[in-house]
């Protein structure tokens, strides 16, 4: 039995591949459990996920099972790990900030997400494309832009450690900068190569992050899911900026 | 000097006030400074705010200043708060679980919003009202049944306090899902309604935190503002569900 059990959807790397790679870079032991998949390595969790008597029920995947305890929200399983896998900040003040900057780049994947989910994720993209269209216009023009501005802020003005978000060592939020930013690119890439132009503290900070040892490694094994068109990363050529 | 300084928007209740809530409940000495309004009380800050070298830099508002201390996104404020005004279960994890119910209201929040803006927040209503009506189809439909399904849960299996998300006393969790409940009845009467009916320890955790001494006079305070047609909860008649 793994130390740590991840509970997420198969076959796509989703949110649960900033879980993931936390994991990974803190060479954690941790099984990935499928929620819809063939019977996973803990299906007796399963049983209790469906017992209506679970007080700290998860309300979507991923979640993450440690010992007796489960956690949800993709941030706080993050900065859960991060203090138990030396991937955050020692001082209470840095911590939190790590996990400010986590949240505001779950936000980021939110917003990423619904540019080609406008109407809701209940609904087929095929059914939302010309919302959809509308939203990648304003997403590319403003949004994308105003958020590395501010991580690109965040990053010059560390006091404890270069190329880091929060700390004076790389922490979750780094790890979760990287991959978004590593989604985005996927997404939007012809939109991205023009910002990360104007965003050179981010892309160095994602091509250090993706060059560390234990997440190439995590990176070149089977374990590693390439963007698939059910996530919440999709490249529609029609919502990028032309080339 | 206030020793919380509360950085929100003027003239809504916004998300602002899910941590008006929680300092007024906590009986906390603070200032609301408005953003954009005529100079507030600490005109300093907000020169710090518009230096381009402050590391804590906060996203988007509401933002709270408690010393040297600056912090951003509403969950962790209150989070925050929280340990500092006895709204916060004691053990790590309730508090952490507190934390994680905040975090997954203001996903609820955040639906809420964007069934009114489903294109892009910064487009006008009436540019999306086609969008906005199917949006809010499945949202009444879908989503605010789920979430009120698992806030049941949650109530009915706390093991430490009745009538709590989290822990053996009212916490910020508590307090963001009664503010959270009286948003979406002002924004969906008919909706809510009914779907209350299904979910009576909700509707009585509402009741019993907007009963509470502290948070009741605040209501009846002059710091107390009514919904707005600008803020995160809005009232279109045609996006509810008919009477």
């Amino acid at each position: 039995m793994s130390e740590y059990l991840l509970y997420y959807w198969p076959g796509l790397p989703g949110r649960g591949e900033f879980v993931r790679l936390v994991l990974a870079e803190g060479a954690a032991d941790w099984t990935d459990v499928e929620l819809e998949g063939p019977p996973g390595d803990a299906p007796e969790l399963k049983d209790v996920l469906q017992d209506a008597s679970l007080h700290h029920a998860p309300f979507a995947p991923p979640f993450l099972q440690h010992g007796q305890t489960l956690i949800a929200q993709t941030p706080l399983i993050c900065d859960y790990l991060g203090q138990r896998l030396d991937l955050s900040p020692d001082y209470e003040a840095e911590r939190r900030f790590a996990l400010q900057c986590a949240l505001t780049i779950a936000d980021l994947v939110a917003e990423a997400h619904d540019v080609h989910h406008p109407v809701s994720a209940m609904l087929y993209y095929e059914d939302q494309k010309a919302p959809a269209q509308k939203s990648a216009e304003v997403f590319r023009a403003e949004r994308i832009p105003k958020f590395l501005a501010w991580f690109e802020q965040v990053l010059a003005n560390n006091p404890h450690g270069a190329g880091r978000l929060a700390g004076d060592r790389v922490s979750h939020a780094d790890i979760a900068l990287a991959h978004c930013v590593e989604g985005l690119e996927y997404a939007f890439p012809n939109t991205m190569g023009d910002a990360l132009g104007d965003a050179e503290r981010v892309a160095n900070l994602k091509r250090a992050v993706m060059e560390r040892e234990n997440i190439a490694a995590y990176r070149r094994s089977d374990r590693r899911q390439d963007f698939t068109a059910d996530g919440v990363f999709r490249h529609y050529p029609e919502l990028d900026a032309a080339a």
